[in-house]
C-alpha cells in the first residue's frame, strides 16, 4: 500500500507559499515515503517549487483559487470551504485524495471546515486540539484541549482524555498513558463541578480506559513530565499553552539583553555557545510545531502561523507519524472497546460526585 | 502619626518562623519606619528573635496556641480564626492593633477568614488575589484574580479592573492604568459571555473609572509590560501565573542542564555569570513576591509558601508601601466616585452585548 498523501494548505500562515513548500521540502528529505498534495495558487507554487527541484515529483498540484484570511470568521470561513486552499485540503482528505490535511492558517476556521467536512467520530461529541508540550525527561506530554472548545463538559473532558491517551500511546510508546486533569490545586474538592465529575468519571472508568487517571496537576507542572496527558477544557488550555509560550520568549529576551549587558558577559557568551544553542533548540516553538485536531474521521493538524521551514518539517512529521500510526482508527477502536453508552450519564455522576 | 503596624503570621508557609522572622529583620533594615506584631508560639519568636537583636525592639509578640495547616479546608480553618497565628494576625487588622496582615501560610484559609472578619468594601462582591508580574518594561504588571474566585461573573471582572487600576496608579504612578481581560484572542467575539460583558461594561464607562481600557490580550502577551493591569477570574489567572512560574523553572533547570554539558560550557557559564545572575536576580519568584488580597476593608497580604527570608521582606515591602499609599481608601473612593449602583445592572449588559 502507498503511503497516503499529505493535504498542504499552501496559501495559510504568516509566511504563506515560501515557508510551507520549503518546510514540505524539508521534510520530504527526512521522510522519504511521504507525498504531498499542495493546494493553493498554482503559479505561485509551480514558481516556488522551482527552487525545490527534488521536492518537485513527490507533489501534486491542486489548484485553489482563494485563501481565508487569519481575521476570517469561522461561519464566514465554512461557506468558503470549497474554494480556499484550507477548504479543498481538507475536502481531499474527506474526498480520499489524501490521508491528512495540514495548515498554517486561521485555527478557528481550520476547525470549523474540518468538522463540518469530517465529522466527528461516533462518541465523540466536539474534536479537541492537542499538542506535544517539551518536558526536561525523555517523554512528552500531550495536552488537550488547547482552544477548540472555550467551555466544557466533563463529558467533553473525558472524551478529551480518551483521545489524548490514545495520541499518547503513540507519542512515547506507553501502553497505559498517566493522564491528570488540569486544575488550580490538587486536593478533590478544588476547581470547577465540570472538573470534579470528569474526575469521578475517569477515577471509575480508567482500567477500562486503558489509561492511568492521576487526579489533577497544576499549571506549574505541565513541562515536569509527571504524566502523559494533560486534559483541560479549551480556554484553560490556550491560557496556559501561550502563558508557557510566552515564558519561554521572555526568558530568551531575558538571556539575550543579560548577556549583552558587559563585555565579560558578550565573551561569556561566545564561550558557553553551545550550551546557549542547546537552550535555544529547547525553546524554539519550531521545534515543537504541529498540533492536532483529535476526535475528527481524519486527520487535521495545525501548524503555527509564524512557523518556519524547520517548523513545517516538524508539522510534517506529526502529521505523517499519525497516519504510520493510525490515530484515527485506535481512536475508534478505544471508544468502541469502552462502548458509545458509557459516557452518556453526567447527570448521575454529578449527584455521585456530590456525595464524595 | 505612627506608621501602622504589619501584622506577620510568623508560623505559616513552608519553614515557619525561621524564615518569617528573619525576613521581617531584612524588612526592618530596609523599611526603617515599619514596626511588626509577630504572631505565633511565642517562645518558638523568642528564640528566633535572640538571632536577629536588631529586630528586636521593633516588634511586639501576640501568642497563638495553634497553626492552621496547608491541608486544612477554608471551612475549617474559619473555626479556628480566634486561636491561630493566621486568624489572630487578622483580627489585630480588624480591630485596629495593626494596619495590615501577612501571612504564608493556606491561601484559601487566608481568604476566607479575611473575608468574614475584614468583610469587602462597599460596592465589592467578591475579594481577589493581586500580583505584580515581571515585565522587560521599566513598569510592572498587575494581574488578578490569581485564585480566590474560581468562577466568575462580568460584574465581578468590572470591580477586578478597578481594584487593580487601584493597584497599578500606586505600583506605576501611572495615573490612567491602561488595563486588558486576559482571554484566548483579541477579537471581540471571542471568550466566555462573561468576559464580553465585562469588556462592554468597561468600554462603556472607562472614563468614569480613569483607566484605558484596552480590550482583552492573550496569555503570552502578559509579560510584556503592554498593559498595567491583566484581569481574570480565578481560575484562568491561577492558570496563568502558575505556567509562567513553572515555565520560569523549567528554563533555569535548562539553563543549568545546558551549561553543565560540557567542559567549554562550564568555563562559559563561570565567565558569564554576571550575566546568569541577572537572569536568576529576574526569574526568583522571591523579587516578586507578595500577592495582594483587594477589596477588603484592611491590608491582607500572602508570602509564598516557599519563599525565603528575601522572598520575605520583600513581601513585607508590598505590604508596606500599601499602607503608605493608602491602598483601601483609595479603592473606597474609587468606587464611591463610580456610584455603587453603576455595578448592578449585568442583566442588561448581557442584552446589550447580545446586541453588538
Amino acid at each position: 500500500m502507498n503511503f497516503p498523501r499529505i493535504a498542504i494548505d499552501a496559501m495559510g500562515g504568516d509566511e504563506g507559499v515560501q515557508v510551507m513548500v520549503a518546510g514540505a521540502a524539508l521534510a520530504a528529505d527526512r521522510y522519504p515515503q511521504v507525498r504531498f498534495l499542495l493546494v493553493g495558487d498554482q503559479s505561485r507554487i509551480e514558481r516556488t517549487l522551482d527552487r525545490h527541484s527534488a521536492l518537485r515529483p513527490l507533489v501534486e498540484i491542486l489548484h485553489a483559487d482563494d485563501v481565508i484570511s487569519g481575521e476570517e470568521k469561522p461561519s464566514q470561513a465554512l461557506r468558503r470551504a470549497r474554494t480556499t486552499s484550507m477548504g479543498m485540503a481538507i475536502h481531499a482528505v474527506k474526498n480520499g485524495s489524501a490521508g491528512a490535511a495540514l495548515s498554517a492558517g486561521n485555527t478557528g476556521a481550520l476547525m470549523a471546515i474540518s468538522k463540518l467536512a469530517l465529522r466527528t467520530i461516533p462518541g465523540i461529541d466536539r474534536p479537541a486540539l492537542a499538542a506535544i508540550m517539551p518536558t526536561l525527561q525523555p517523554s512528552d506530554v500531550v495536552m488537550l484541549d488547547l482552544g477548540a472548545n472555550t467551555e466544557c463538559d466533563a463529558r467533553n473532558l473525558v472524551q478529551f482524555a480518551i483521545m489524548g491517551a490514545a495520541y499518547a500511546r503513540i507519542v512515547n510508546s506507553q501502553p497505559e498513558p498517566r493522564v491528570r486533569l488540569l486544575n488550580i490545586g490538587t486536593e478533590d474538592n478544588k476547581g470547577t463541578e465540570e472538573l470534579r465529575d470528569a474526575a469521578a468519571l475517569l477515577k471509575e472508568r480508567a482500567g477500562d480506559l486503558s489509561m492511568v487517571f492521576d487526579g489533577f496537576t497544576e499549571a506549574d507542572k505541565i513541562c515536569r513530565g509527571e504524566v502523559d496527558v494533560v486534559v483541560t477544557d479549551g480556554f484553560s488550555g490556550n491560557i496556559a499553552l501561550k502563558a508557557i509560550e510566552g515564558t519561554a520568549r521572555f526568558v530568551g529576551d531575558l538571556l539575550r539583553r543579560s548577556f549583552s549587558s558587559s563585555l565579560r558577559s558578550k565573551i561569556g557568551f561566545l564561550i558557553s555557545r553551545p550550551a546557549t544553542d542547546l537552550l535555544k533548540h529547547h525553546l524554539d516553538p519550531n521545534n515543537h510545531n504541529g498540533a492536532v485536531f483529535l476526535g475528527l474521521n481524519g486527520v487535521v493538524v495545525k501548524s503555527h502561523g509564524s512557523a518556519n521551514a524547520l517548523g513545517v518539517a516538524n508539522a510534517v512529521g506529526v502529521t505523517q507519524r499519525l497516519l504510520e500510526e493510525n490515530l484515527t482508527e485506535r481512536i475508534k477502536a478505544d471508544l468502541a472497546r469502552l462502548g458509545t453508552e458509557t459516557l452518556r450519564a453526567p447527570h448521575k455522576v454529578t449527584a455521585e460526585a456530590g456525595q464524595g
